[in-house]
């Protein structure tokens, strides 16, 4: 008598999951250390101090009815007003308190952004290589998830396959930039292109397309350059932001959604957060970790490490010979593996103590995504069994 | 283009958020301390300086990598196995770890409990009074929740009420004991009843029927009695904690649901729970906060003051004639208004600036609910305002 639609979901261990359990495995067997576990996305950086201190200060200062007590159902109001202002500041935008909702990560984020502005049987479009996670988000809502296959050149969008896509019953694009598995940050061409082609098809609907933008990453670039923020370019925008990343606080559970201004329904799509959060247990997240990340919203954990651990993989691979799009983020690299079957590929890695996990996960098979969020001295260690692991298996010729 | 469902919801607004934002405008002309609300179920008594305390000492000495990682889906291991362990001692269980999910409170607990175990269009059965929130975070399930009329008499279970509207399509029976709004305690001859009910039910529809056991106000009690533990009494259990009411802590989302071992599938409902998560964007409770619980596990916020309260108000409502059953816990008292419509009642009240519940929003009208957690000392200053309102509109018969 257990619901049929979980239990199933049961059997299917992620491929991610099992890799990492290898590892942690093999770890004990010849010290984790030594294993080049590029598996995990979890962030290698500690969170910055000024975090840890405006916990302490608020543990220590704070009446605890105020701090532990319940959180609006949108969000503690000073909070909501600090990000605004903070979106405001950094990328021109015109938010209000009312148009944040606070939210428990990324994953909750979204969760509040699909129900809002779909109905079952809608479609949401979403572009390879994507995060595997989408798939049971969407699943749950009732909408329909569809995927627009890889432009492989460049990981920017495949507007030829995504025109051939889209149709009536779209009523969101999913797009996660900077993105996991690639690492690409999508440049600003194609993020104007991506807002005239919703305009166009807004129009010839006569419905909104809503673009939920997916965007814990946004703070992990490289070479100085900031990534395009989404909602500047498309009014029905609705960012889903979590500070897991740029703080270093996965297991804090803390985010938002960010409803452009511009949109026409932007304060009721908050307030519907609100309704959404009741159905779903989601209520608010801490309230400790939502006044804490208030006094800390435009730190960030030291992510200049992810630049060198990409730089270092980047130039191994490349000499090397691998075909590799170069990341302007995140902390993921997405190569073409050197046999058409990545399975295989990354099987045999596994000899070499090398942990990469097959792009067939996001959507995009022939390819490996390698987390290098790991210590750089870990990294650098592990160039010589990529070389030798390469140079084995795979010949001279790529060397 | 928004989701129907969530628009339609904004429209109506709770009466407890109505009357709560009254009395903070009219906090705003006279005083909020000359305000006698007694609308929110909020806590108001401090968290335990232990916890405070723990939270200080894991942000200044845990591995900052540690301490904010993702939690695991299920929560924290070492979190899991000690709630099972103090669940043991006190009840004499014998939970392993396995049978322990962390959840953001009880909302997110009920919202896993609910989809585990019921199907669209399975029912589930609760009792009146109850939590009105049952309502949104059962329908977004698909499941369809029944209410049994209240035993006016006791607020124990209205069992013929029950027999009558328990069917085959009833996969689940939520209960909520110790009470809101009504404070009652089930007692041990009510349990028993629920268990043989039930197990009689279960073997005539040849299916498994779960006592959804919702027990936030499980630690307050008075008069040093206990509740009883329902999972002792009835295998297929599933029990949802919340820290909220015995720590303190509603803002901080912390939880969990504890499925009894003795039921036959408990460690696969535990795994579906993991499930669940990833469709309903839950993930995991906040790390810090799961590993700072888990250290003062039997410690509770001062509860006595809710006892003092209850005291002094019963004792006041009883010498006015009102009908009034005596609440065995938690920080509500539920008496028969003094006319029929408990609305017209409570609208009366407010000229005397007391705050009440009518007792429809509870599906028990003719009632109301004063939620009485707060200052002992403003308690004793409503005395009079009770004494001056009752007989000023209800005449010295109530005397």
């Amino acid at each position: 008598m257990l619901a049929e639609q979980y239990k199933a979901m049961l059997g299917g261990k992620s491929v991610i999951r099992i890799l990492s359990e290898f590892a942690a495995k093999r770890g004990e067997e010849i010290g984790y250390e030594n294993v080049f576990d590029y598996s995990l996305g979890n962030p290698s950086v500690e969170t910055p101090q000024a975090f840890t201190e405006c916990c302490i200060r608020l543990l220590q200062e704070k009446d605890p009815m105020e701090l532990h007590g319940y959180s609006p159902s949108l969000g503690i109001l000073s909070v909501r007003k600090r990000v605004a202002e903070s979106l405001n500041r950094r990328f021109g935008m015109n938010y209000k308190a009312e148009h944040i909702f606070m939210a428990s990560g990324a994953a909750g984020a979204l969760a509040h952004a699909f129900r809002a502005v779909t109905e079952p049987g809608d479609e949401i479009i979403t572009f390879a290589p994507y995060f595997p996670e989408y798939v049971p988000y969407v699943k749950q809502t009732g909408a329909v998830l569809k995927v627009v296959c890889a432009d492989r050149e460049s990981f920017q969008i495949n507007f030829a396959a995504f025109e051939e896509m889209m149709n009536e019953k779209v009523m969101a694009v999913l797009v996660n930039t900077p993105n996991n598995p690639s690492g690409i940050v999508y440049s600003k061409e194609t993020v104007k292109r991506l807002a005239e082609f919703l305009n166009k098809k807004e129009e010839e609907y006569g419905h909104d397309i809503f673009l939920i933008s997916d965007e814990p990453y946004r703070e992990i670039t490289f070479e100085g350059t900031q990534a395009p923020y989404l909602s500047a370019f498309y009014p029905n925008t609705i960012s889903c932001y979590s500070f897991s990343k740029s703080l270093s606080l996965p297991g804090e559970r803390i985010g938002y959604v960010a409803v452009n201004p511009a949109c026409r329904d932007a304060e009721t799509i908050v307030n519907m957060c609100g309704q959404i959060s009741r159905g779903i247990g989601h209520n608010c997240p801490p309230s400790l970790i939502q006044l804490a990340v208030a006094q800390v919203l435009e730190e960030t954990a030291d992510l200049s490490v992810y630049e060198r651990n990409r730089d270092l993989l980047y130039g191994c691979l490349k000499e090397l010979g691998f075909t590799c799009v170069k990341p302007g983020g995140t902390f993921y690299l997405f190569p073409k593996a050197l046999e058409e079957d990545a399975k295989a590929f990354c099987e045999k890695a596994l000899a070499y103590d090398l942990i990469l996990v097959p792009g067939d996960t996001f959507g995009c098979p022939g390819y490996f995504r390698m987390a290098y969020c790991i210590d750089t001295e870990k990294v650098e260690r592990s160039l010589p069994a990529i070389r030798r692991f390469v140079r084995s298996e795979y010949g001279m010729e790529h060397v």
